[in-house]
């Protein structure tokens, strides 16, 4: 069905431990991912956990990306997170599962934001009049 | 079963769009609903588009919320990532159900990182030793 979002959940199993405890490496690789994906970065927050573990996310126009890494497990939870139809997420799953060294990688995608039961396609940045009609059948109140 | 992450996927439809489109207030929103939820906070992060839509994150030690507004449809995309024991994530589920005021909000709860097959307990944030003995079973290359 016709939603807003794309949500892609992949969890990265039998990584490469050294990589997953490196920031600058983990960073890279999203940053990699991102534009892989053909994403507009905004920006990009990456922090070192004490003992060990890095979480980051880059911002992006299109929605985000994050990881978490478990470097002491050899795991990795990567979220890609896009909207609109010109991005190619699949692109940033197959970019992180090589660039992680994952031997058993596996993907839920989750459709984020089906607003509409009757499966109409609503742009993912309405232009005001197509919003307004939206709205005005959900009888929401709008901003003005 | 047993795994390292909880992750909660939040659709908050036919929200209040003054709030949605509100930079100060979505960000007040999260921080809010990380605190509820106990978790310590990182970082903040938040970005207005053009022309309309919010994104965010709040990075926490226990991984991340975030948050993509759709003023124009009502809706909110949240995530409440976290892991460990002693956070209550369902109660950032109940703040932000209330405070972007949702009359359609529903929650798909995912489990991130089940390593075990056989269930065992993982900590979350391992000691040296633990993960060491879970990288010997699994054959990982360990972090030195």
């Amino acid at each position: 069905m016709h939603a807003l979002g794309m949500h892609l959940l992949v969890e990265l199993k039998d990584c490469n431990p050294k990589i997953l405890s490196d920031l600058k490496k983990v960073e890279e690789i999203l940053v990699t991912a991102a534009k892989a994906a053909k994403a507009t970065i905004v920006q990009t927050h990456f922090h070192q956990f004490s003992p060990f573990g890095i979480s980051g996310v880059v911002i992006i126009a299109e929605s985000h990306l994050s990881v978490h890494t478990w470097p002491e497990y050899g795991y990795a939870a990567v979220d890609i997170f896009t909207c609109g139809d010109t991005l190619k997420p699949e692109l940033a799953v197959s970019s992180v599962i090589e660039r992680f060294h994952s031997k058993q990688p596996s993907i839920i995608e989750v459709k984020r934001g089906i607003l509409s039961r009757d499966n109409v396609k609503l742009p993912h940045k309405a232009v005001k009049g197509e919003a307004i009609e939206y709205a005005r059948t959900k009888e929401l109140q709008m901003v003005p």
